[in-house]
C-alpha cells in the first residue's frame, strides 16, 4: 500500500484477468485499476527467454530461432494440376511449406466454400511429389481430427482466433498450430489465443501478422509492421507476416512482404497462383510464379542485411 | 456500357460477393470495381419490405414490428438462488427473456469458463418457476444440439459472428437466434453473418448491436448507436442493444441503454446481478435489481414518445 | 515504493504528461509506466464537482446544470433570405442558438469555402431579426478577432481540435467557445483541447461530441454515445451532440439526436435547410424545418424522461 | 444512363467532392452514389506520371524519383551543443538533412512547448556549421513567414493536416512543404491535404506517414507500411516515413525503419539524441547516435535489394 497526496494505491497481488479489472475499478472509492503483471504467461518471453524454434513436417522444416520459412500456394485448391504446378514452382524458388485452402471461410454464404477432404487428399498428393509439408485452415471443430491427419501445420484464421472451442481443440493435438490474428485483437488477445493452444498441450504455435482492421479502405486491412518487433520482445513464439491478407493486392504484396522481413518476420505466407486472373478465391492478390520468385531472391537478401535486429535492450 | 471522357464503365450483371469484386479490379485496364446490389438477400429489407416478428418460446414472447423486448438476468450462471432471484426481480421489473451465461467465452483460459450443462439445466429450473423464456449463448458447434434443447433463442456472440460453422449449425436449428455483432464488423458482414443463418433454413434471426472497438479505450467497447437507424432501414429484422458489453461499466448501462431505445432499438440484452461486487463474471457491468427497475420504467417512457421514428423516407 | 513477488512498484509524484510517461518506459529496469493521475486539471471534475453553466450572448442563454439548449441552422450560409427564415423557423420550434457557417473546412480545396465576413454580416442580421444569439466556426487564428465580434459562440472544429494555436487564441476571447472532438480524438486528447482554452483563460467551454472515425464506412462517422454519461462523469463542462456530422444522413439524425439526449447530453447541434435539395454544403444530413419540429418534440419528451440520469456512483 | 433488371445507373460528368456524393446518396429514388473519378488532380499521378524529384536548401538535395534522403535530429531543440553535436553525427552517418522542432505540438498545455525562433536560430547556427538543410515544424499561420525565412523544408504536423488555413498558407511559400498524415486520414484526405498546398501554388510536397491510430494501444500508434507502396501507386509525391512517432518506443524505430525503405520510402525522418534519457521531449523514441548509424547502414544496404519495387503493373 502506498500512500499519495491525492490517492491510495493498493498492490493487489495473483492472477488478474481483463474482467477481475472491471469489476475491481467500479468498486466504490477505486479510481483505476491498472494492472502490472501479464495474463499469458506460457507464451510470454518473460518466463521463456530463448526463441521458440518449431519444427514441421517429417522433413523437420524449422522456423524460430533464426530458422526463416515461406509458406506459399493458392488461396484455394482447386485441382491437382493447379496445386501440384504450384508447389513445385514454390519450392524452386525457396518456399518450405505448401499453403492451401479445402475449408474456405467466406464473408457471404453463396461464395465458394471449398474443396473439402477432396482439397485435403490433393495436398496429400502434392506433399507426396515434392516432399514439401503442407499446411491448411481447419474452420470447424468437427474437421479438426480429418486436418490433423492430413496437415503438417494447423492453421486457426483470423475470423475463429476468438473461437475458444476451436483453440482447445487443436492445443489437444500434435501439430503444430499457426493462430492468425484477429481483425482487430490486441496483442494481448492475441498472444492469450496462443495461450488456449498452448494450455491444451501443445506448444509449437506459430502466430500470424494478416493486417488489421483501420478506417483506411482502400487497402482490404492494414498490416501492422509493428507486430514483428512487437512480438518478438513480448513472446517466444515465431512470427509470419502474410501480406497477400494484409493488402488485397498482388502490387502491394511485394513491397510489404519484403517490408515484413526487414522488421524482423521469421517467416511469410504468401498466396501464389499460376494464373490469378482465373482463380476460384482471392486472385486479386496472388502472385504470380515470376513475382513470386522475384519476391524471394529480395526477401534472402533483405534477411541477410537484417539478421539480427537489435530489438531487445 | 456507358462511355465517359476518361474511362469507360462497364456494368456486370449477376451476384457478386466482395471476393470478385476484388479480382475485377486487379485485371490490365481496371480502373476501380463498384458494387451496385447487396450481397445479402433474406435479411435484405429490399425484398422483404415488413418487419420480422419473432416469437420466443412457448409463451410467445413476439419481438420486432412494433414489439419491444427486454432480455435481462447475469452475465455467468453461478448458482440455483442466484438465477431464480434475478429472474423473478427482472420479470417484476417487466423483462421478458431471462438471459444468464452457461459457456462463457474468456479472453483468457484461466478465467471461469461457465457451469456448462449444469448451467443450462438451473435456466430450465428458473423458466419453470417464472414462466419467462431463456436465451444462452452456444460456443461450440458440438453444444448446439444441446443448447437448442434447452434454451429458447441461441446467441452466438460477438467473438463468433465470423464462425461460419457455428452460424450453419444454428441454421439448422428451430429455435429463434441472436446474432451478435463481430468487434469491427461492418453492417454487411453482419447482415451476412445473419444471412449465413437464413440460407441454412431458420429465418428467425435476432440481431444484436453490443459495442464496436475503436481507439478508444476508457470504455470496453464503442456503441454503434447508428446501428439502430442503420439496421432498420436495411433489413426487416428486428434489433436489440446489448449497453452492458458495449460500455462495461455500471454506471453507463442505463444511459446507454435509454439512448439505445431513443434510437429504435427493439429491445436491450442488459446484465443484472444480485450483487454486482461479487459476480463471477462481469459484474463491473451488471446493474442492479433497483437499478434495473428505475431503467425499465425509463425505457418504457422513452418508447412511448419514439414509436415510430420515421426514418424511411 | 511496493516490493512484489516478480516486480517493484515506483510511485512518482508530480505533474506527468503522456510524454514523460513514454520515455520512463523505455528506460533500464522499468517494465510499464501507469499514470494515476489524470493531466488535464482545469476540466476535471475531479477537482470542480459543480455542473459549469455556460451563459451566451446578452440574451443568457443557458447550457448545462441542467440546461438544455439546441443549436440549429444550416451548414453554410448561403444568402439572408435562408438564413432569417431558418432561424425563424428555428426558433420557433424551439432552438435557442442559432448556427451557421461562414468558414467551411472541407475535404477538398476546389469546394466552396464559405462567404466569409459577409457571411458573418448575415449572422447578425439574422440575430437583430430574432434576438437569438449565433454560433459559428472559426478556422484560422487570424479571424478569431472577426469571428469574436459578430459571434456569441466561437465553434473550434473537430478538424481543428489539435491546433492549439488556434485554442490557445481563442483562450484569449471572452466569448464561449466550443470545442468539437476529433475524428480520432481520445477522450483525455479532448478533454486537453479544452484544457487549452481554459488555461489561456477562457472557462467558459462547450464540448460537442460529433462522431469518431471507425471501419464502418456506410455512416460518415459512428456518434460515440458512451461520450454524454462519459463526459459528465470526467468533466463539469456542457456536453452537446451533433447527429446531423456523426451520421451524415438526414434520416437517420433524428433518430440519433433523441439518443444523445436520452443519453444525458446538455444540447444538441443540429443542421436545418429551408430546401436540403438544394444546399450548397451538407445538404444530404440537413433537416426540413418540419422534421426538425417533430425532433424538439421528441428531445423536449426524453428530456422530461431522463433528467437526471443516476450515473455518479 | 444504364438499364439493369433491379436498378438503373446514372453517369454523371463533373467534379464531385465527398459532399455532393452525400447529397445525391440521399435524394428520392437514389440508392447509391459511386464516384468513379479521383478529387485530387495535381497530386495525382494518373495526370502526371513521373515521379517528382523534390531539391532541398542550396545544396540542392533531393528525393523522389529514384533519391533516397534522410532526414534526422532531435524531436525539441533544446541548446547549440545538443543540435549541433546531433547535426554532425546524423551527417556523419549518412542524414542529409537536419531535423529540430522549435515549436512543438503538446497534447497538453502544460508541457515543454519549445525554444521558438531562438530554436530557429540554433537550426541556422547547425546549416552554417554541417552545411546541411533544415526542416522543422510550423503550427501557427503567424509563424510561416518565419520558419520560411529559417527553414528549407517547413512541416506541417499531422495534428494540422487538415488545418486548412495553414495549407493555404504553407502553399504560398516557396520552400518545400512536408506534409504529415493526420491520425487517423485515409489516403484520400492526405492527398487531399496535399493538394491544398499544391493548389496554392507550392508544387514542392513531400508526404510523411507517421502511423495512424487504431485500437492497439501498446505502440503510440501503427505505422501503415502499405501506404509506401499505395501512395507511389495513386501519387507522383515523394513519400518519407517516420518510425520514431508511428512506434513511440525506440526499440522498434530500427525494424520499422528498415521495414519502411523495404516497402520503397523515398526517405526516413528519424529522432535522433546525443542522449535520449535525459531529452525534454520523445526521449522514449529517440535513437543513439550508436544506433542511428547502424539503421543508416542497414536501411543502404536494403535500398540496394529493393530498388526499384515492380509496384506498377
Amino acid at each position: 500500500m502506498s500512500e499519495g497526496v491525492e490517492r491510495q494505491i493498493i498492490g493487489v497481488v495473483g492472477s488478474i484477468g481483463p474482467e477481475l479489472q472491471d469489476e475491481l475499478e467500479v468498486m466504490d472509492g477505486v479510481s483505476e485499476v491498472l494492472r502490472i503483471s501479464k495474463p499469458y504467461k506460457l507464451s510470454a518471453r518473460e518466463f521463456h527467454p530463448e526463441d521458440t524454434v518449431v519444427s514441421i513436417g517429417e522433413a523437420g522444416v524449422k522456423i524460430g530461432g533464426g530458422e526463416f520459412c515461406v509458406f506459399a500456394g493458392p488461396c484455394a485448391i482447386e485441382d491437382e494440376e493447379q496445386l501440384v504446378s504450384t508447389a513445385k514452382a514454390v519450392q524452386a524458388a525457396g518456399a518450405k511449406v505448401l499453403r492451401g485452402g479445402a475449408f474456405k471461410p467466406r464473408t457471404s454464404p453463396y461464395s465458394f466454400r471449398g474443396m473439402g477432404e477432396d482439397g485435403l487428399k490433393l495436398m496429400a498428393t502434392a506433399r507426396a511429389e515434392t516432399g514439401m509439408p503442407v499446411i491448411t485452415e481447419v474452420m470447424s471443430e468437427r474437421d479438426v481430427e480429418l486436418v490433423e491427419r492430413y496437415s503438417d501445420v494447423i492453421q486457426v484464421g483470423a475470423r475463429n482466433m476468438q473461437n475458444f472451442a476451436l483453440l482447445d481443440q487443436v492445443g489437444k493435438t500434435r501439430k503444430p498450430v499457426m493462430v492468425k490474428r484477429g481483425f482487430s485483437a490486441t496483442y494481448e488477445d492475441w498472444l492469450l489465443a496462443a495461450e488456449y493452444v498452448m494450455a491444451g498441450g501443445n506448444e509449437d504455435v506459430i502466430l500470424c501478422e494478416r493486417g488489421v482492421r483501420t478506417f483506411e479502405t482502400f487497402t482490404r486491412n492494414t498490416m501492422d509492421i509493428n507486430a514483428m518487433p512487437v512480438i518478438k520482445r513480448l513472446s517466444h513464439l515465431p512470427i509470419v507476416a502474410d501480406p497477400s491478407h494484409a493488402t488485397g493486392k498482388w502490387y502491394l504484396v511485394s513491397p510489404v512482404a519484403c517490408a515484413s522481413v526487414a522488421a524482423g518476420a521469421d517467416g511469410l505466407i504468401i498466396e501464389v497462383h499460376p494464373n490469378p486472373d482465373t482463380a476460384m478465391s482471392d486472385g486479386a492478390q496472388s502472385l504470380t510464379f515470376e513475382n513470386f520468385a522475384a519476391l524471394m531472391q529480395q526477401s534472402e537478401a533483405i534477411r541477410a542485411v537484417v539478421t539480427p535486429h537489435a530489438t531487445s535492450s
